[in-house]
């Protein structure tokens, strides 16, 4: 069973660059299954893609190999890396933020820097602009198609050189869980955190519960009400907000059948927090 | 020869929940082919996700799996179900109106409540808002995989029993046929209705003949006017109407080379009407 | 090892009339493998499909068959064809300036014009407005799938015949560079040309150097500055613009981290073009 090849890049859907991306690692193996994760990261955003890649990876087979291609840097002196992961999946990306996440949740057991001289497609030496395609989709399919093993993608640097990129670490308190909001996509308005749902157990808060739910943006309070914990969007009636445990266990916040994000003007990184307590 | 599992649902192109739900049907079973139909269907739009697989399912082969997720009432008490369909095909769809054009067009043959004590991805027991990935993509993969039968699925119930969303049925007259604007889409401006093409002919309308339409929105007229039936847009000069047999052979109206549906403000469901009479 | 089939459409990301395109495709050869390319060419603009599988043809294994489908003549008078390329792959489309660029730049051996007595889905007879599936994708499922050889298409016609769109050829001359803009996406906001990169240092201009560009609209200025040669975007500061080496090889205009496109209101076709020459 050969491992699959999952693309993300923040082409946008529908890029011919993805397109050649596909052709590339079918040139490698022509035998290679390459699928489609997304291509509308935010342009430029390491701490997206990252966000992205947790968000998938546990749900696609252990030994599947990832490329993410948000490289604002492309072609300037930041690392092309391969790292492996805990469960044995692989990460092809620039090490430029985009593992953040990766390494502090998933785990990270090795990384290597990808040896240019080997694992570049051979035709496209004069190109400094796509190393989506020319470095990573190829060595990603060089990986996945058995062409090299893990060593044969270039020298080991130590897991700890790995570049972090800035964010708000959740915390648990007594009465209060607080973190930041890491996605508020405009398509269904839901507003994704990174405190895990658990911790408001662990805080005494429970289904059917009412909470307190406070976001700020840059310090300055935006929303703040009392709403419940509810297993899904429809026990709640329509147009009412809720707290709910998200696809990735995570505390989400949404309003049901409307949209929040829009209605509320919300936004994501690291200057949008969310605190839930104790009504 | 495996089956394949084709998906749709209304989380939007490039959503990374659609490519954890390609994971999944990868994690049960690695060698199983998993396409994407559409994941543009309008939120929450249950006849939309009718009518997109209505388009779509008799142009795969018989005994594709289909999985469609529109499921504004995600973890309360609608029913989880596979439908069997008359070709040979199968439907696994929240039970909330999903399946109405399927009933009524393609036919279905028995229908199967998703047992989720066995057909439940087991890491997620604590998530309740995404079945798309934890039930459906998951009994998908299993039926399309052979790892269950379609007994396997759960206990069947009466056909007459799935729940259909109310829209309006096309009637033939003597000399005129009716039915509703099924779909609007702004990307080419096309107007299609659920008023099968033949009708024409059998009310004494041909190709070639000028014919009179009426669109009607909440029973006020919004566009009356005599235009040809053509075989294709390129048969009436650019910028002119015309009536033509649409890819599911229904009845379509256009403008060649403009956009019907912005330019003259157009929209679609059951408040939208069209009448075609001999002019 | 069989063909893949790669599919082009101008229908949109998302449409579910592409789905029918690959359904169709598994109908024919339940094995055969078929990948989006995109569905986002400029509705109606063949001169932009010509461009995009000019872009992608090369980053695909030889013998690729590809499907282009941009054809506001549908059903009318234009041929269907398909063209076999000097690399021994396959494009499949209608013949309305699709195939421009393959001509001039990727080279087509031979064509044939689609022999619809066979080489037609059979059940869709009485369809005139979508050759995309009925026509395109089922013949390239075909002769991907080994059901006809290349002969089993249809007759030859002279290569010469084969309809051209108008465009701007670029130009070498003793110390300038002139051509097109092919492409001015809004998505990074990159300028890309139809003058091969390499025609720079052919006329003394190199990476570090500063040259003066100049993009024309209808023949009047709009933009005219003196901007450095560079690898790539992180070479030059924030904000600041640059020519470099595009993914084909193509000259590429672009400001680092801002989108010039919008900024600078920029748009391409035959109307806008680029001169380059040493400041």
């Amino acid at each position: 069973m050969k491992r699959a090849v999952v693309l993300q890049t923040d082409f946008g859907e529908g890029n011919v660059s993805v397109s050649t991306m596909k052709g590339v690692c079918r040139i490698v193996d022509p035998t290679l299954e390459v699928f489609d994760s997304t291509h509308s990261v935010r342009p430029f955003d390491v701490l997206k893609a990252s966000d992205a890649l947790f968000y998938v990876i546990p749900f696609w087979p252990a030994g599947t190999v990832f490329v993410s291609v948000v490289d604002p840097g492309v072609g300037t002196s930041r690392k092309s890396c391969v790292a492996l992961l805990e469960n044995g999946s692989y990460v092809v990306t620039p090490d430029n933020g985009t593992l953040t996440y990766i390494k502090d949740r998933l785990g990270i057991k090795q990384v290597r820097q990808i040896d240019e001289t080997t694992n570049r497609y051979p035709t496209t030496r004069d190109v400094h602009i796509f190393h989506g395609r020319d470095v990573y989709a190829y060595t990603a399919a060089r990986l996945a198609g058995g062409v090299i093993d893990y060593e044969g993608v270039g020298p080991e640097y130590p897991v700890s050189q790995i570049v972090e990129a800035p964010y708000v670490k959740p915390r648990k308190l007594a009465d209060e869980v607080y973190g930041m909001i890491a996605d508020s996509s405009v398509h269904f308005g839901l507003v994704t955190t990174n405190i895990p749902f658990r911790w408001l157990a662990e805080c005494g808060m429970e289904y059917g519960d009412n909470v307190n739910i406070r976001i700020e943006n840059a310090g300055e309070c935006v929303l703040e009400e009392v709403v419940p914990i509810a297993k899904s969007f429809g026990f709640v009636p329509e147009g009412c907000d809720l707290v709910y445990n998200s696809e990735t266990s995570m505390i989400e916040v949404a309003t049901n059948r409307r949209n929040m994000v829009v209605e509320r003007n919300l936004g994501d990184g690291a200057d949008w927090t969310l605190a839930v307590r104790k009504a």
